[in-house]
């Protein structure tokens, strides 16, 4: 995992990702106290940076490798990520998912030209339906955040805050990155310790699925103790990945971490002020800048604002914070 | 009013106003029938396009005649636009608005380094008002929509859908815009005359205010029977400008009309697939595209989300229609 994979994904991804702009409001500013500079993910493909990762792992791969299909296990920005991108390349994609997921997920999934197939939670064992289809179909497994071309995809996004900020005149800042599993974290911070080595990644978790910032902290990988139970969904995952975590111990300031209620509160500024819908788990960076502000330096911060693939029922909860 | 108007105004915005996305979904695609771009203008400083129309007006004007400063009637987004665009060029600003007007829309005017002042609707003459401050005060009246230099910024969202539209290899489609006065599709149009004359300008208006559509049909300037009284509260204007429907009528194609159900259901989608925050009269030239596919034709339709601000009870009405 290194900066030239990095390069080498922008390069595919030109003309195929989006190319997000870099937002800010005099509003968000006066809230936090410095000046808050957004990078909206939830704009890119698919509604989440996830694209950017799954594009690339398709696009790496040996093209004979890549025509038998991919598969990924998601029930979420991942498996879109991965079904549009397969789409793109035009190649089949199998998407593993729970039968209770919501229906409008399979729905979108499916409607993205991704075979899903879903299984029982309780009698039936992901793993082995998945081992068993590509074995089947030779189909290659598109990981969520461990695997090297995925986090290079993910870094892009890390390149174009580079460039972006030299354009606003920004040396030295934290980076505000919502953190799941590590992949969007690690490969932002790969890009910036070469581009732009004043800016620091700061990881931003809710509060109860810390797992990143006290591993941070003892500088071993920790587990969060439950993986499901709150709206941060998207950015929950037991624990950081065995590549990405070397990488952010190396490289990222202390691990940044807010309440459900927070990040509920930053969806809803980033209703008002930037016109950007966020979901809860790419919205904790933003809820950091605006209600952690003494917990970061400087004068100005950078945020992202990972995905935004919210059901209007969760949306209105944000709402009723204004 | 020409073109070379627009390109001096694009060279003064370069930094200053954003290069908004052109941004697409599939589902969007799938839900109109033909490919659908969105140009969201709810993205731009102070939530909506009037911001580069006023910062041009400012910017093009004497150096000692902006020093005075500027005064604009407005309780909306073109208020927002000129105070902004006042602070950055270090002048003052006077808003005149009605005291009725949301106390939301007040604080923000102020807190973007405007003066507001307020009038009575019942007792006092705005116009009266404006004339006395700017007498006194030697400010410039910055008009929303009938004023070369705001039609040449507003403009400028042109030559960027026309240089992303050729990006995409889009070399015909009707472009609709939602359209109050005309100074966005006025100068829209005339920078697609010049730099993608395969892209045809359609204005969209809300059913009952459609001064615009009904003045194309007729070829002489219509009015509306009514001036409120529709959630579209933004694009609603008396008729069309002295200046600016000259240049729609050589240009634009049939005006296109929807309904306050069809606004509110493109903005759930604009939610939902784009992740955009539009306002009720921002979302009427893609509920156009989305709920009138009979009256446009072509594989591809261009649409701009004008503006995005709305307040949180009329965005939940939105998400009802999902």
């Amino acid at each position: 995992m290194n900066l030239d994979m990095i390069r080498a994904a922008a390069g595919r991804l030109d003309g195929h990702a989006r190319r997000t702009p870099l937002l800010s409001s005099p509003f968000l500013d006066e809230l936090a106290g410095r000046r808050v500079w957004v990078k909206p993910e939830c704009l890119q493909h698919t509604g989440s940076f996830k694209f950017r990762g799954a594009f690339n792992a398709l696009a790496a791969m040996d093209a004979e490798v890549r025509r038998r299909g991919v598969i990924a296990f998601s029930s979420g920005n991942h498996a879109q990520g991965v079904a549009l991108a397969a789409r793109m390349h035009g190649v089949p994609a199998v998407i593993i998912m729970p039968a209770d997921s919501p229906a409008l997920k399979l729905a979108n999934t499916a409607a993205l030209g991704a075979e899903v197939i879903t299984y029982d939670r309780a009698s039936e064992d992901r793993d082995e339906i998945g081992e068993r289809l590509s074995a089947e179909r030779g189909l290659t497994l598109v990981k969520p955040f461990d695997e090297p071309e995925v986090i290079a995809g993910q870094g892009t996004c890390g390149l174009e805050i580079a460039q972006q900020a030299a354009e606003q005149g920004i040396e030295t800042a934290d980076v505000l990155v919502c953190c799941g599993g590590g992949g969007l974290s690690s490969g932002i911070a790969l890009a910036l310790e070469a581009d732009a080595p004043g800016l620091r990644v700061r990881t931003a978790e809710p509060e109860g699925f810390d797992d990143v910032a006290r591993s941070l902290h003892s500088g071993e990988i920790e587990r969060n103790a439950r993986t499901s139970g709150n709206i941060c969904d998207a950015i929950i995952t037991p624990q950081p990945g065995n590549i990405t975590f070397p990488i952010l111990k190396r490289l990222c300031g202390p691990g940044l971490v807010v309440t459900e209620d927070e990040a509920l509160a930053a969806m809803g500024q980033a209703f008002n002020r930037l016109k950007l819908v966020a979901e809860p788990g790419g919205a904790v960076a933003l809820a950091a800048a605006l209600f952690r502000g003494d917990e970061i330096r400087g004068d100005d911060v950078i945020v992202t604002v990972s995905g935004g693939n919210v059901d209007p029922a969760m949306f209105a909860r944000a709402l009723e914070t204004l």
